[in-house]
C-alpha cells in the first residue's frame, strides 16, 4: 500500500470543538475563525451544528454564523444535523454538507440516545432522503469506533454493520471515529481496513481524538492502509466529556507538521493554522493545546525578541 | 520487516529528566524516583550524571543517588559522563553502563563545545578505552540526529558518520536522538535505515522529543524498520532548553500504552509507572506532560468519586 500523497483534512474546530465550550463564544469569533480557516486552504469546514440549543447552547447561533462567513468556492461548509428539524435550517443557511452520525456500541447508543445502533441509524432516513433530493452532500459520522467509555471493547464487526447502514442510507463519505481516544496503531489499522471493505476507502475518514496522545500514530497507521481524509481540531478544540481536564480532538497544525514533514501534500498554510490556533485560543481564554502551535509561537517570538536585540 | 514483539524501554527521567528542572530535587526524591521506576519494570534506567556541578547543578548529588538506590539484578543503570572524572566517579558508584555523547550538526557542536564533531567523539577515546577495560558496558548518544536549532536540517550522512565513530570506540548501544523533536516519519525511517546499515539494528535506539507532538508515530515509524530500544521520560519529565515552554522527552506513560495496545511486549507495569509519573510531578510541582498519565489518574478519581457517591 502506498501512502497517499494528497491528504484532506477536514477542519472540525468550529464546531466539534467549541461545542462543548461552557462559556458562550461570540457569533463574531466564531465567523471570524471559519474566515480565517478558510483563508487558510481548508477545503472543508464542519462550521455549525443544528441541534437543539436545549441539548447544546453553544451551537444556537449555527444559522447566523452560516449567514456571516465569507464562502470560498470549492470549500465545503458542513454542518451537524440530528433530525428533520436540524435538516431543513441546514438547507436554509446554505450547509454545503450534512451530518449525520451513530455510535459503534450498543451501550453508548442505549446510554445517550435511548435507543439501539439500528434504530438511531433508521431514524436518519428521512434526513437522508432529503438530503439525496436537494443534492446535499451527506456525511455519517461513527461514534466509539475504537473503543466505548460504558463497554470498552468495541468489536470491528460493529463498526463494519454501522458503515454498511450509513452506505445504505447513501453517505458519501463515513467518518471512523475515536471519541474517547483509546485507539492504538494496529487495532486502527484493522478496522480500517475492514471498513474499506464495505466502502470506498477514498471516501473514508479517520476523526481521532489525543486523550491518550495516540491521535498522530493512528493517522500515520490509517496512512499506510490508504485513508487520506483525517478530522482535526485547530489548537486542538474540543475536550473529551468522558476525560475531565484531558485533551480532545488532535490538534490540526500538529497533524499538518507530521503531513507536511512527510512530503505530503494538503493545500493548507500551516503558519496561518498556527496564527489562528492563537487567536481562538485567546479569544475563549484557553490555553492552546497544539504542541506545534506552542513551539512556533514560542520560537516566533523568541526570534522577534532577538531581532528586536540587535536593533538596540 | 516485521515490528520487533519485544521492545527494550530506557527510562532517562531521573537524568535527561531532571538535569533542567531549576529548583534543586532533593536526593530522597531521585531516589524514591529511580527505585519506583525499577519496580515497575524497567531493565534499563538512565539514573545519574557524572558532569561538572558548574554545568548541571542539579545532578551535582549524582554518587548519593547511586548509592542509595534499590538494585534489582538485571535492571541496567546508566550514568552520563563528559570525560575520565566523570568516568571514574561513575565506575566508583557502581554504574552497569556509561553514556558518551557527540552531535550529528557541525553547528550546534561548534555551538557547544566549540569544537567539530569529529575532535568531540575522539576526546572520548579515553573514557571508551577505561570503559572497555573496567568491563562496563558503553552507550553513545547522537544528538541532533534529525534537525539543528542553529544549522537546521542535518544530513543523514552526518549521522551515519557519528555512527560509525562511535562503533569504532566500541559502543554497544546507540541512541539516535531527536534533541529538539522536529523529525518525522519518513525522514526517521531514512535515517534509521542508513544507521542501521552501519550498526546492528537491535543496539540502535531511538530518542524522541516530543516539542512538535511527532514522538510517538516517529516511534511507530521506526518500530516498522526494525527499531526495538526506545528513550522515553515518565511524566514527560524535561523540557527543551531551545523552545521555552515546549515539551521535552516523548512521555513514558504514553509509549507504553501505544506499544501495549499493538500486543507488545515491554515487562513494565503501565498503571505503576503512572502512579510513578503523578509521584514526580506533585514532587516537583509541574504539570504532569502524559496524556495517557493525565486521562486515567482522571479516570481513577473519577471512578474513585462514583464509588465513593454510591456508598452514600
Amino acid at each position: 500500500m502506498t501512502i497517499p500523497q494528497y491528504v484532506k483534512i477536514v477542519e472540525v474546530g468550529p464546531r466539534d470543538g467549541l461545542q462543548n465550550e461552557k462559556a458562550m463564544v461570540p457569533a463574531d469569533v466564531k465567523v471570524a475563525l471559519v474566515n480565517q480557516l478558510t483563508d487558510a486552504g481548508f477545503v472543508n469546514i464542519e462550521s455549525a451544528s443544528f441541534v437543539s440549543p436545549k441539548w447544546v447552547p453553544q451551537m444556537a447561533d449555527g444559522a447566523e454564523v452560516m449567514a456571516r462567513i465569507t464562502r470560498r468556492p470549492g470549500t465545503l461548509y458542513s454542518v451537524l444535523t440530528p433530525n428533520m428539524k436540524g435538516f431543513e435550517a441546514a438547507v436554509a443557511a446554505g450547509a454545503d454538507e450534512v451530518v449525520i452520525f451513530g455510535a459503534a456500541s450498543e451501550a453508548f447508543s442505549q446510554k445517550n440516545i435511548n435507543c439501539s445502533i439500528a434504530e438511531s441509524i433508521a431514524r436518519f432516513e428521512p434526513v437522508a432522503a432529503a438530503a439525496k433530493e436537494a443534492g446535499v452532500r451527506l456525511r455519517g459520522s461513527i461514534s466509539c469506533s475504537l473503543g466505548c467509555p460504558y463497554q470498552g471493547e468495541v468489536p470491528v464487526s460493529a463498526v463494519v454493520d454501522v458503515v454498511r447502514r450509513m452506505r445504505e442510507l447513501g453517505c458519501d463519505e463515513i467518518d471512523i471515529a475515536d471519541t474517547i481516544g483509546v485507539g492504538t496503531p494496529t487495532r486502527v489499522q484493522e478496522v480500517m481496513r475492514a471498513v474499506s471493505a464495505e466502502f470506498a476507502i477514498d471516501r473514508l475518514s479517520g476523526h481521532f481524538h489525543d486523550t491518550y496522545g495516540q491521535a498522530l500514530s493512528n493517522i500515520l497507521a490509517s496512512l499506510e492502509v490508504g485513508i487520506a481524509i483525517f478530522h482535526a481540531s485547530v489548537a486542538g478544540l474540543g475536550g473529551c466529556p468522558y476525560a475531565k481536564g484531558a485533551t480532545g480532538n488532535v490538534a490540526t497544525e500538529d497533524v499538518l507538521y507530521m503531513l507536511h514533514g512527510m512530503g505530503l501534500h494538503t493545500g493548507i498554510d500551516l503558519e496561518a493554522v498556527v496564527r489562528t490556533g492563537d487567536f481562538i485560543s485567546q479569544a475563549i481564554g484557553r490555553p492552546n493545546s497544539s504542541r506545534v502551535g506552542k513551539a512556533l509561537l514560542t520560537k516566533w517570538a523568541t526570534a522577534a525578541e532577538a531581532g528586536a536585540a540587535t536593533c538596540v
